[in-house]
């Protein structure tokens, strides 16, 4: 996929991974859960690639995660095994005590999937003990904002 | 959750499941790329208890699977191991040759995630030796637009 | 597979599952490391029919769980989606701090799969606050000796 | 791991991976049977370094697998999420239409995780239409003999 067509702006990660045999299923192609695998890693990959390894975060910030609140995906191409992919991935908003994430996965020059994903950042309330979303530290926000050459 | 709140009709097949150890994550929580293996096992268990197991359409009408157009889910509650959960799917929509699954997976009486599928109705062309899409039989659509007591 | 042939004694536990689409390959099989995924949760279930719940072990007996520390699998026969397999599953030895699990998963009259499973008792040091082996509590232990009827 | 205590000898693979959060269970360390996965995709990997991609290995040598016949795995020490492990693969014996693989997968230095696989070399017989073990083609016995700088 050119870059020109992506719709992903800010900090953006890109990773390259072959899709293994035992992702597939018996059709031969990528089954689809697979992805939403692949997906995860890739924000947990976004994340750390601007700076913010998650166990870093887990100890800077008292995030405890950022669990899923909706997530859906397009499926325009299958893969199979030993494709070669591409996933770029990047924050594309940032709510009150949520955030977004756009995940474009590219076969050459193929937009294969592209998924959506808001998820909540959620921390340790010291107070009450209890899990509860809070507002993303400014710094993350600023950082993930910031356009880099990927 | 009280099925008065569904927003299930026609043919609703109903499965009971106990989430597994290894379905959960370091959170404790199920990872959210393992509803869509459950997702994907109700919409095989939806035409199974309509009579229509998978290997017997792949026989009886030529289908070679319904791939994924599209898929949303959205997560209310979190589940962990040993929890009982429901999952209530359904036929909400057919399209030319497409389709569209409603699956509703609750927790006693809360509906934790509620999921989103179109899919195809793939066949294979003997014409062409190809994979393209079909309308599904009628004898399929009506099957599944006939309300069931599940 | 007849039960004369199993050698499995003491405690036993039986489940049924039917492989899903999704737990097979692109050559239509069970990819081989489902077949752990099923026999973890075999090892679950058969504590929780003995009256053992994970959880409740956790509480009672300050179990954190039960690492494996070597398993192994024989794969006589494939098995595909939608084929209905039993697994029986029990305690066929107990060391100090470590136990042996045997699974027997058959599809009809066919010993498909056969797994073996040794695991330490751990649990939570409140001395040192650390992860150590432990003997299993003797009601467990001669709990799990005891023959069923299953 | 020192080189010098592993077991391998021949061509050898070695790829390096980072543990991710979804190959870990509620207990934070992985759930052994992802080593399976990546045991798995490893050995697709050493025959792809050795030259013999799996597509190209179905077009060349009619094989259509190497399927388990058995496999067992020691777990010395636990990994975690974000853990960088190495795999380093070989081939350790060859039998008549049967092979062995062993796989080290260390963390740093530590040796975390020996597995052992016996898989049988399949090709499609044509005479009879049915799937047969057989013996590997010389030139992959003897490649994979071959001691190479990994």
């Amino acid at each position: 996929m050119s870059e020109g067509s992506s719709k992903l702006c800010g900090f953006v990660s890109t990773r390259e991974i072959v899709i293994e045999w035992g992702q597939c299923d018996p059709a031969g192609i990528v089954y689809y859960p697979r992805y939403f695998d692949i997906f995860n890693e890739s924000t947990v990959q976004l994340f750390a690639a601007a700076g913010y390894e998650k166990k870093q975060m887990q100890r800077d910030f008292g995030i405890i995660g950022y669990p899923m609140i909706t997530t859906n995906a397009t499926f325009h191409s299958p893969c199979t095994y030993s494709d070669r992919i591409v996933i770029r991935s990047g924050v594309i908003g940032w709510g009150r005590s949520s955030f977004e994430i756009r995940h474009e996965l590219s076969k050459g020059k193929v937009l294969a999937v592209e998924a959506y994903e808001k998820r909540v950042w959620a921390v340790h309330d010291e107070a009450t003990g209890r899990i509860r979303g809070s507002a993303a530290p400014q710094e993350v926000v600023e950082r993930m904002l910031t356009v880099n050459s990927a």
